[in-house]
C-alpha cells in the first residue's frame, strides 16, 4: 500500500532552516483543507540531523518523505535511508543515476517507500541526466520501487517518461512556483503530486497558501478532464 | 590554495553513527604519523546535522571534507554546501551528473573547495554514470572546481579520466578495502589521496591502523616510481 493517497495532492518541500517555523507549519497543515504530504529536504535535515524528521513526525499525521537525494554507494545509501526510516520517514527519495545496485540496496531494507529521481526540474538536468533518463525509467520495471520524481518544469517529459514507466508507480513533480512551473502543469501531464516549496513556505500564511494552491491545482486538473 | 597538501595521503571516511567514537578518532589522528584528512559522510552527519561537522572541527586541525554527495537543484545544492562550509567544512563533495549549473551554484559561494564526483567505486556506477563520465570530466575544464572523485576500484579509469581532466585538479579515490581496491592502487594510477573507511574505522585501533595503511600506500607508491 502506498504511503500517498492515490488522488491529486501537494507535497510541501520543507527546505527552510528555521526549525520552529517548520514545526509550526507542519502543525497547521494538519488542519488545512487539501491532500498534503511533507517532504523534508537536506537544508532542514542538516539543522538537527535525523531528529529533524522525528520532530516533524511528532506533530503531523501527514505522510513524511525524506528528500535525501541519496546518491552514494549501496552500503552508505542503505545506511542513510535506514536512519531516515527509523526516524519516521514514510518514504525516501534517492537518485536513479547511481545504478541499480544502489536502488536494490535501499529497496531491500523494506522499511518504507522508495522514490527514485529519474529527471530533475532545473536546466542542468539536460546536461547529463536527460540523456539517460529513458534508460533509468525503463530499468525501474524490475526494481520494485514505489514512486518516481519527474520535472514539473517539463510536462512533455512527464508524458514521455510515463509511457516508459511501470503503471503502478506514483509520480511526484517538483518545479512549481519559484522554478517556473505553473500550478497544475504536472498533474495535467500525468503526475500524482505536485511539489511546492518557497511559493508556500515563504508566504505570509503558508498553511492558507497551501490550501489556495491545492484548490487552484484541482481546478486546473478538472478543466483538463472535461 | 588547495586545502589538501599536494603529496600522497589518506582521507579517512567517517561514516560511523557512533559520535563519541568519531570524536575520539579525530583527536587521535591529530598525532598519527602520516598525511591525513577527514571526510564526513552522511550517516555521521545525520546524527547531529551540521553540528557533526562542528564537533569534528573542534578537535582536529586536519582538513575536513563534507561528503554530502550533493545532488540537488542549484538553489538547494548551494544551500546545503553553505551550511556545511559555515559549520567548518574546508571542502564539499558534490555530484557532477546533476549538471553544470549545480556545480556553478556551489562554486560561486567561494566558501571552500569544491570536489566533484565524476565516477564511483561500486559496480552500479557502470550502469549510467560511466556512460557520461568522460563528458563530465571534459566539462570541468571551464568550471573552476578544486578536485574530483574517481574510483580506486578501477585504476584504469583513473588513468583514462586523468587524461581528460585539467591538470590542476586533485584526485581523491574511494573503494580501498571493503570495496575491493588494494592499498596503493589508486595512487599508482595517479590519484592524490586514497579514501579508506571501514578498514580503518572498524579496526581495534583505528589511528594506528591509519598509520599502517598510510605506510603501506607510500611503500607501494615508491615501488611504482622506481
Amino acid at each position: 500500500m502506498s504511503i500517498l493517497k492515490r488522488e491529486p495532492g501537494i507535497i510541501i518541500a520543507f527546505d527552510m532552516v528555521d526549525v520552529p517555523l517548520a514545526i509550526e507549519l507542519a502543525e497547521e497543515l494538519e488542519y488545512a483543507k487539501g491532500n498534503f504530504a511533507i517532504k523534508i529536504g537536506r537544508p532542514f535535515e542538516m539543522q538537527l540531523g535525523h531528529h529533524a524528521i522525528e520532530r516533524i513526525k511528532l506533530v503531523t499525521s501527514l505522510p513524511v518523505i525524506y528528500d535525501g537525494k541519496i546518491a552514494d554507494i549501496p552500503h552508505i545509501s542503505a545506511k542513510v535511508a535506514a536512519i531516515a526510516y527509523r526516524a519516521g520517514a514514510d518514504g525516501v527519495i534517492m537518485h536513479g543515476f547511481c545504478g541499480r545496485d544502489v536502488i536494490r540496496a535501499v529497496r531491500e531494507l523494506e522499511m518504507g517507500d522508495v522514490i527514485v529521481v529519474v529527471e530533475m526540474s532545473h536546466p542542468g538536468s539536460s546536461d547529463y541526466m536527460e540523456l539517460l533518463s529513458d534508460r533509468i525509467a525503463n530499468d525501474l520495471e524490475y526494481l520494485g520501487v514505489d514512486g518516481v520524481v519527474l520535472p514539473a518544469t517539463k510536462p512533455d517529459r512527464i508524458k514521455k517518461l510515463k509511457e516508459i514507466l511501470p503503471d503502478d508507480l506514483y509520480v511526484i513533480s517538483p518545479g512549481i512556483g519559484a522554478q517556473g512551473g505553473a500550478v497544475g502543469d504536472a498533474i495535467r501531464a500525468g503526475a500524482d503530486y505536485e511539489i511546492v516549496g518557497r511559493a508556500i513556505t515563504a508566504s505570509d500564511d503558508p498553511a492558507h497558501r497551501a490550501s489556495e494552491i491545492y484548490d487552484e491545482m484541482i481546478e486546473r486538473w478538472k478543466e483538463s478532464s472535461l
